[in-house]
């Protein structure tokens, strides 16, 4: 068996077997399989896409190249959460205190923000003194002690998927179903949570634009849960205008902390009560869907999810002064400006993707893994979708450390749309799949 | 601009611009744009192809990437010669001898064999002393004084090409028509003749197995000779049964100098002939086909073709003794073996694709560029399809320094069939197209 042989007959459109997949994966991983072998395997794979039994097996095999974790000890009780990713997405932030405050387990491995949808990782790493790179000993004391623990996809689990989504990122084979699914579902499965409430982003601002695409992951996700014993709940939601009123790290644990107390976007409450409501139901926690969104408010109301999020701060060694003082005693942006607008009329709409773009160059987001975050750069926004403004009103301001703040401002009035009518709202919740 | 963008714009169907696909050949040539990045985008390629606008600008790029061969002052009367490889293909050390013979300067940019078609320089290398790197002064020079030079690609002529190359056999992007075509044609261009004769193989033993491919290859190289102001004529020719009777470097030597002396196989004289024809015609040298190859035959008969490759030779530093007194004094192969007739009655068919395979085992092929070639390796051939056998003849010999010989022999067996019925005989002649 040789690499060669693995890429043609990818490229002709065969499929491939186990051993052949896992030649490939330990071949990459190990370093025997030069980076230049493999990319051109990915494109292949990019444009012959691969059968269920190849994403199945090539799951499998990234899984299997690091550490598996066993939660058995936790029992049905415990329910993890992902996110494709979106501009101003915080709602694992608001969730995972919301659901372990019911005394349900969430281990959640978060990723680091990747072109401008942000990441768990980057956001909690604003706070200071806060470290998501926990060993598998602080992992499990977290999950025991508090329920809830914020982890980062250390070298130990999927290494293989590290690897290769490194080498996806630079060569232009980002855009798979298969790879995608296997990426996701290689970390997911080696930290096993037996439950998985997946929130796949659609629109602008999301990974996938389409729902057709966002339909199609939702379903892989399902797939390969159930081949692999899992249970998974997939809410597809809407992408297209920026998730809350804050884009950028520092400013969106703020606003994380602000839901939690009771004071949230109406778009960022929506998703993250019907979020938290798909992990209660499916951990067995609660028995349907609107009792669970009931008990998950009642969380909020009652100041437990904040606790829970103070809790977890704590033990992951951050400083819970975010809680009551905010913004106070962190990195300051060097350069504030305000965006006004420039007429008077209805928040038509507020291009997700070119926010996150702007939003990056601020200094939010990363082009390259080995970028550098700037925690508090971003933009917050006075209004949303819908909203009236008068013309010369402040519809948001931007936090850099950049000087072309002008400049990037100058663009950023060009993806919030004013006019006369009064728009319609989409719904937050554009389709529920589960297993 | 960065190669990630030109990556995906050519994943998504996108047309190259004339910058794009510069940035790609300079970058990765000078070392700037990693293997992994490049093989990704020539995945990228494989899929989506080439327009013609891209594929000329790739041929430019990459012919202008080292030297470039001015032979104006040769005029017209100068024409090279190429072949895309067959399994005992000789015809290039036939034909050359004969057009120079007839005052036509051939200057032959030849290639090295990959996989199971030889390559010209191999063969030729397998004569002591020869030596097929030539500088340009030298190059020059053998034109001027011989008419003829047999020059492999040095690392100075379309460096790019070579380097293309060398990623795209290993990474499984050899068979795209445009890169196929510009990297042939990045070297024909570099060095200059004002017409070229291309014998594009087509059959098992080819590169292209079938006739819409040698067709496709064809009219891309007529296309790209036209763009660049040269003349062109392509004769697709048969390579379903290996030409002549000799697959293998010292061999194949041997059988053209005996070609050149008149005992010649019938295709192999057939497609000689008529390649020659070509040569004489787009040259000025003759006035039609049928004049022309009436040439190439007297320069056989009266032996001046012969003096013409004993000229050469020398030049090059090789040791004529081969035209007198044919193998010895070469090295011999330390194993032979016999392949007999397994029944009487005649020879329907000889696969040359695993003819050329087994001769590869043998040792007369390289797998990989940095293999070592055995020049005595290889096999003779006493029956060719359509000739009658009988049972327990000798209908092959093979030559080898390996010792699992017998095992190779037991397969050739299975690619030589034996039927009672006579066969047709193909044509050698294919196809013929012309700018």
């Amino acid at each position: 068996m040789n690499i060669r042989q693995i890429i043609i007959r990818k490229r002709s459109g065969q499929e491939l077997d186990n051993k052949e997949i896992e030649f490939f994966v330990r071949g990459f991983t190990a370093g025997g399989i030069p980076d230049y072998a493999a990319s051109s395997f990915l494109m292949a794979v990019y444009f012959r896409g691969m059968t269920e039994k190849e994403t199945f097996f090539l799951t499998r095999c990234m899984m299997n190249s690091g550490e598996i974790y066993d939660l058995g000890r936790f029992g049905r009780r415990c329910v993890d959460k992902h996110s494709t990713g979106g501009v101003g997405d915080k709602v694992s932030l608001v969730c995972g205190p919301i659901v372990a405050s019911l005394g349900v387990k969430v281990p959640m491995i978060c990723g680091r923000g990747l072109g401008y949808t942000g990441g768990t990782v980057d956001k909690l790493e604003s706070i200071p003194g806060f470290c998501a790179r926990l060993t598998h000993r602080r992992f499990m004391k977290g999950l025991e002690k508090i329920g809830l623990v914020f982890s980062s996809q250390t070298g130990r689990i999927a290494p293989a998927d590290k690897k290769i989504y490194a080498l996806r990122d630079v060569t232009g084979t980002v855009e798979n179903i298969s790879l995608i699914t296997s990426s996701i579902m290689s970390k997911k499965l080696a930290t096993g949570a037996p439950g998985i409430v997946f929130d796949v982003k659609c629109g602008r601002g999301a990974f996938m634009k389409k729902k057709k695409e966002a339909g199609d992951l939702a379903l892989w996700l399902v797939k390969v849960c159930r081949k692999f014993g899992r249970k998974a709940t997939v809410l597809i939601t809407d992408m297209d205008q920026p998730l809350g009123t804050t884009v950028g790290n520092s400013l969106e644990v703020i606003e994380s902390v602000e839901c939690l107390k009771g004071h949230a976007a109406p778009d960022l409450l929506d998703v993250s009560l019907r979020v938290s409501a798909e992990m209660l139901v499916l951990s067995g926690a609660c028995r349907d869907l609107v009792a669970a969104r009931q008990a998950a408010r009642r969380q909020i109301e009652n100041g437990e999810a904040l606790r829970k999020l103070g809790e977890v701060i704590t033990f992951q060694g951050g400083d819970t002064a975010v809680i009551s003082e905010g913004f106070r005693g962190w990195k300051k942006a060097r350069h504030i400006s305000d965006i006004r607008a420039e007429k008077t009329g209805f928040i038509q709409d507020i291009d997700a993707g070119l926010i996150g773009q702007l939003a990056c160059e601020l200094g939010a987001g990363r082009n390259r893994l080995e970028d550098r975050i700037d925690p508090s750069a971003g933009l917050i926004f006075f209004c949303k979708k819908g909203n009236r403004v008068q013309k010369g009103e402040t519809i948001a301001r931007a936090f850099t450390d950049r000087r072309d703040i002008a400049e990037i401002c100058g663009r950023l009035k060009r993806a919030v749309l004013i006019a006369e009518k009064r728009p319609v709202l989409p719904a937050m919740i554009l389709k529920r799949i589960t297993s």
